[in-house]
């Protein structure tokens, strides 16, 4: 009742301007072609639960082994695809690397298949063939009909309930398959174990662990019909066991209600008519059965689909109403599809009595926070907590507090890198959760204990076992013997460095301050001077000979070349240029970049970028480059960000399946088109400071949870005029590139006064 | 404090008669050797943890594959063997079929081996050659001298922490291998997952889940050393993982503190001096590390080993005096062994906070009961839980109790058959819940909701899915179609449901108890009339033919032939006698069976059967014939149960390490010594009443929990004065050859006049 209270409070806060109508401009399948790696099913903001198609996961059964092409099955589902195999409940949006995909549901009619079949021909198993044109993804909905048995599919989502609506177009037998062998980036032994309960014939209940991305994942069901099966089977597909002497008592491959095993499919048979609906519930949790099935009771007590899908798209309109823009049509649907894309991630863990499993694998009470995990950090931290703390201070306060006991509970004493449902999966480099945790407090949003959190950064930034953080100390950098990726690594430390030095500095803690002030000129470390670029150096202090800055392979830089990791240092740009030669050398530089042709070798030899994502040698379509168009700004050429920015705006985001030019990351490179689009950017996470460019829209009403409004507003926009003539704040020049947090904060208008022409003053 | 006074009150009650030292008497290493199938090792009554040395488990290393000599290995020990592989925390005592052998520690010095090598050459491994003559077993506590690098081990435990104290003879340095590979019946999918954390560098939490005989088994632990361990490592022997981009962040194979895979073995490395002594305090638990570690505290907060062992002893001496006993010492050497045999199993499966996991794998609380597991019901429902009926009533109280949670968090809606750790491995047949159920319940010993316990034993006897259970109901026996071991299965349930059939007459249903009493009559639907002998029958009627009477072997029986299964109707011997022609037939079939001589091909095919388990074709040495000598009585022909009782107790109980004729089978081999040599036995747990026998000891006091003592005297007592010449009760001539339970419970006097001479009238 409190809660309910609360949410009419927050309603009323908001109403002060009438909620427009934005779920229809929210396209799930945007970024689903090629290398989006978005999922196109229904989630609700932050949800636990993401329930969508997968139109192939189970390579390796195809051919017996690992199948690189696993990639391409981040988000389970693939536009190209011609088949789906199922409708499982959780996906990542946009990551490079993958797992997930739990609890895989189909319904199938005819006879029994209890193996998905092969794309190729899918009444081979109970995958079935679909078409694009009977295909509808909304904000919060999702339906497909599934050709082979003319079955209409429907999916819907709370936090933590998938709702399934399954219309059978034939009296006949039916079945539905839930697949526990299934997942994302499966392999033959990603399954560790399985566990299944059939308490009745309408509530199944029961776990699998997973040995995937995520080392040691855990996650709990409750599944409940809205009609009773029939009757009910499983197949295991595992070796013979050892011990099988309990075999003889049951037949456990029908109606046996104790289930258990690695390789496991279930079937539930129902008997429908023509036209008939079956609605199937999946809850998940992190903790129990129990915890599962209490979910399920406490989001969807009932069985009306219809009831769960409009409150979803009611929770969706809430949330994109809080920027509320001006713009043609496509480019608010690419603006709000980029908001959907945001909020999507992290993802809530965390069950409704507050109970979530921890990184140290036990299970914890959240007191006061809300749980979040999917921290995908070396992606995440430039623009997307960022955005959160303009935006969504409430949940980024949450997030760093859910880092908080992340640390607590880890026994490496380490912030997270990738926090994964209750794992680090340790993925890319850098301790960018210093950055979240920096800016979060520094732009007053985490609440919890400041001194504490920096002391957490501090530990983490000493971890010396962890990738190169020892000789980093010991050497100012990381020679190049010590690992493949030594120069990015120097670099994001430095600037992670940096982040921990701002974070003391707010906290008056001068002696921290110094030190990491201090170590956050590291970069310098590996910048040669001789050729100003960022080079390998060994222990001894020598520069790599046979250097190619073009190449990213073996040449020290994470997913990057020199060209564009040499322009990573954003915390201190004025000294990078200087470095560089001054402004009109660096300016140069970036002309260069923009303009340069890189070879098919390059993207050989390359993860995560394609020619798709690149302008040029800059890769928008991978993150380290992502605040590179914003430095013309410190090398007085402010008109070439704008018009970088506004191309870079046109050419990487479109409306279409295919419209995404590289992998989402969790929302990061929608966090960078909603801040690029409204005009500003956090060049350097963990200082006030926005960056402007030039903004996309016509105008932006940004509705704060400080109960404030802040506009942003143009004057002579369009598609041509994408320089920046001049910049009034609250109706007095701003004769700045910056913009400032606290001034967001305040309330009131940013102008943009857009020009055909540049305007160099 | 309240438990304390509680204890102090109990010690008042049991203190009228001085409590002797008895656990001198307790010989842990009788049944070590050949089929006993004990172990040698550390553990307190009924605790949860049993620490013992290992002798041989990994089988499946030597040759790659599944080793049939792991039945050996039941108890993980084998008294032939010459080497030690180290010390684990968790054992069956026993049994015919094994598993556990959980958290294995082994000190060594000198190079760090982490693989155990093997028993011809210990010095390959980290095992060690050890020597009967170095080797000390007693009560709650084991000590051997491991000769490889000339250790001393000791070992003690608490209900749930096992404590070793190492001492080294060497100023070297020292390991201690925690192998989480290993364990008994082991093979190479056994261990489903092992996740451990180095806490810091005296602590070390973790778990593991197993697949074994036990599906789906999850034990946790908290590992504490007395001494810094000064670096520790893990080698971890999985195969390849299909994602292990982490690896290069760390070197996981050095002082990395968050470890997970399924083939794990960690070492912990200390600097010690020559006579130095390092101490680890291993505590488990089935909810979590964080209940491991607050058991840890709770029960072993400070380093005593002494003091723990001096604690373990103590509990087992009060334990032991509740029955004192005059006998030759070698007797009261089998008999204390016997008790102490009994009072190991089954095992406290809860934690200090009274929290367990359920058969639903889901996390519990106890309320008012302590929990148990083990429940090795069909050898224990015979003897065992009668003889706690008399002995531990507050145990077996709580043990119905565990049953009953066992029933509500069935899936399948059974009361246990084999309880296993939070799971039930059905082993063996008949469903021998109901039988100790209504014992507990007619001997006025569950305080528990009776109807309720009533009722989980209908629900558990009508679950027709169940080996053979639809067919039983349908046709009164199960048709030889159905199983292999139809005609024992039938006689199993036939008694179950007179168990049943009691207990609902007790309650006054007696609509339930005419159904149950006719069930309990199914016995006659596989008694073949024409030859008098229990036989498979055909859906149709028909009896099997080529039917063998003395072989096991596809003929209907489970570990039995006809010729011992024909007796099994325990709950009628009187209806049974007249089916097999009357007394004088009955008897004369009694004594063919004590006379005849099996063949070589019987134990060849038989399985849990040796020629040290058999008199004649009686077959102490398994569960199915332990009532037998004493169906003379019902022959009228006393004096051969008498000389029977005697001889069976003098050739199968001996006070050697080969001293045990079968596997002890959870105790349920000890119980009936027990009751033999105080000269009564409940020959159908369900009735009040015992049979008498013949006594072995001189006399015996029993120290009832309701404060009551009852003695068992004899007159002319000697090795060969074995036949009863009268009984009194009170001092009164009893005129039957039954005992009442009611009656022992009021207290008082048993007394038996002995003779040289049968006494016949």
């Amino acid at each position: 009742m409190k809660r309910f209270l609360f949410l009419l409070c927050a309603v009323t806060a908001f109403s002060s301007q009438a909620q427009q109508h934005l779920v229809p401009y929210v396209r799930p399948l945007i970024g689903t072609e090629k290398m989006g790696h978005t999922y196109p099913g229904a989630t609700v903001p932050f949800g636990a639960v993401q329930l969508s198609p997968d139109t192939d996961t189970l390579s390796y059964e195809l051919n017996g082994r690992y199948n690189g092409d696993v990639y391409k099955y981040c988000a389970g589902y693939k536009y190209e695809d011609k088949t789906i195999v199922g409708f499982s409940h959780t996906h990542f949006s946009g990551t490079g690397h993958s797992d997930l995909g739990d609890f895989l549901l189909m319904p199938t009619q005819g006879p029994l298949q209890l193996t998905p079949g092969v794309a190729s021909d899918p009444r081979s198993g109970f995958r079935s063939a679909f078409s694009h044109a009977n295909e509808v993804a909304e904000a919060g909905y999702y339906k497909v009909r599934l050709d082979d048995d003319n079955i209409q599919a429907e999916l819907t989502a709370t936090d933590r309930v998938g709702v399934h609506r399954y219309t059978f177009a034939q009296s006949a037998p039916a079945h539905v398959i839930l697949d526990l062998m299934s997942g994302i980036y499966n392999y033959d032994d990603k399954v560790v174990w399985t566990y299944v309960r059939v308490v009745n014939d309408t509530l199944i209940t029961g776990y699998r662990q997973t040995n995937g991305w995520a080392r040691t994942r855990t996650e709990y069901f409750a599944l409940s019909f809205s009609k009773k099966f029939t009757s009910y089977g499983q197949r295991n597909f595992d070796k013979p066991q050892v011990y099988k002497g309990f075999w003889r008592k049951f037949d456990q491959n029908h109606n046996f209600p104790e289930i258990a095993g690695k390789r496991i499919r279930m079937h539930f048979d129902f008997d429908v008519k023509s036209g008939e609906a079956v609605v199937a519930k999946m809850a998940i949790s992190p903790v129990s059965q129990e915890n599962a099935l209490a979910n399920l009771k406490a989001e969807v007590p009932g069985w009306s689909f219809d009831a769960v899908k409009k409150q979803a798209q009611d929770r969706w309109n809430t949330e994109l109403n809080k920027i509320q823009i001006e713009a043609s049509e496509n480019d608010k649907i690419n603006f709000y599809t980029s908001l959907y894309h945001t909020f999507i991630n992290p993802t809530v863990y965390m069950d409704t009595d507050g109970r979530y499993r921890g990184l140290d694998q036990e299970i914890h009470q959240a007191k006061g926070f809300t749980n979040y995990t999917t921290f995908s950090l070396w992606d995440t931290y430039r623009a997307l907590h960022p955005f959160f703390n303009l935006i969504q201070p409430g949940r980024n306060n949450d997030m760093v507090a859910s880092m908080m006991k992340h640390f607590e509970q880890s026994t490496m004493k380490m912030l997270p890198v990738w926090s994964h449902y209750a794992n680090d999966n340790w993925c890319m480099s850098g301790y960018h959760s210093v950055s979240v945790v920096a800016d979060a407090i520094i732009k007053g949003v985490y609440t919890g204990d400041a001194n504490q959190a920096l002391e957490a950064c501090i530990t983490t930034s000493n971890r010396r076992t962890y990738e190169g953080i020892g000789p980093y100390i010991d050497l100012g950098y990381i020679p190049a013997e010590s690992n493949g990726t030594s120069v990015s690594n120097t670099l994001e430390y430095a600037y992670d460095d940096w982040c921990i030095a701002q974070l003391a500095k707010k906290l008056n803690r001068m002696d921290v301050y110094e030190t990491y002030l201090k170590r956050s000129q590291n970069w310098r470390n590996v910048f040669d001077t001789s050729i100003r670029f960022m080079r390998p150096k060994s222990r001894e202090g020598v520069f790599k000979k046979d250097f190619d800055v073009y190449s990213t392979h073996g040449q020290g830089f994470i997913e990057g070349n020199s060209w564009n990791f040499s322009f990573f240092v954003p915390q201190d740009p004025a000294s990078l240029m200087a470095a560089m030669g001054g402004p009109k050398a660096f300016g140069a530089r970036l002309d260069t970049l923009f303009a340069m042709h890189l070879s098919d070798q390059f993207f050989a030899e390359t993860e995560d970028i394609t020619r798709e994502g690149i302008i040029g040698g800059y890769i928008h379509g991978n993150e380290p480059a992502h605040h590179v168009a914003y430095l013309y700004n410190w090398a007085g050429q402010p008109w070439k960000t704008q018009q970088r920015i506004r191309m870079i705006l046109k050419m990487q985001y479109k409306p279409t399946p295919d419209g995404l030019g590289g992998n989402d990351d969790c929302g990061q490179m929608s966090a960078w088109y909603l801040f690029s689009a409204m005009g500003f950017y956090p060049v350097a996470p963990g200082s006030e400071q926005y960056s402007l460019g030039s903004p996309l829209v016509k105008s932006a009403r940004l509705q704060l949870e400080n109960g404030k409004v802040f506009n942003v507003e143009t004057v002579n926009q369009s598609e041509k005029n994408v320089y920046v003539e001049k910049v009034l704040l609250n109706g007095k020049p701003l004769n700045s590139l910056f913009l400032s947090h606290s001034d967001i904060l305040k309330g009131g208008t940013i102008t943009f006064h857009m020009s055909a022409k540049p305007v160099k003053k």
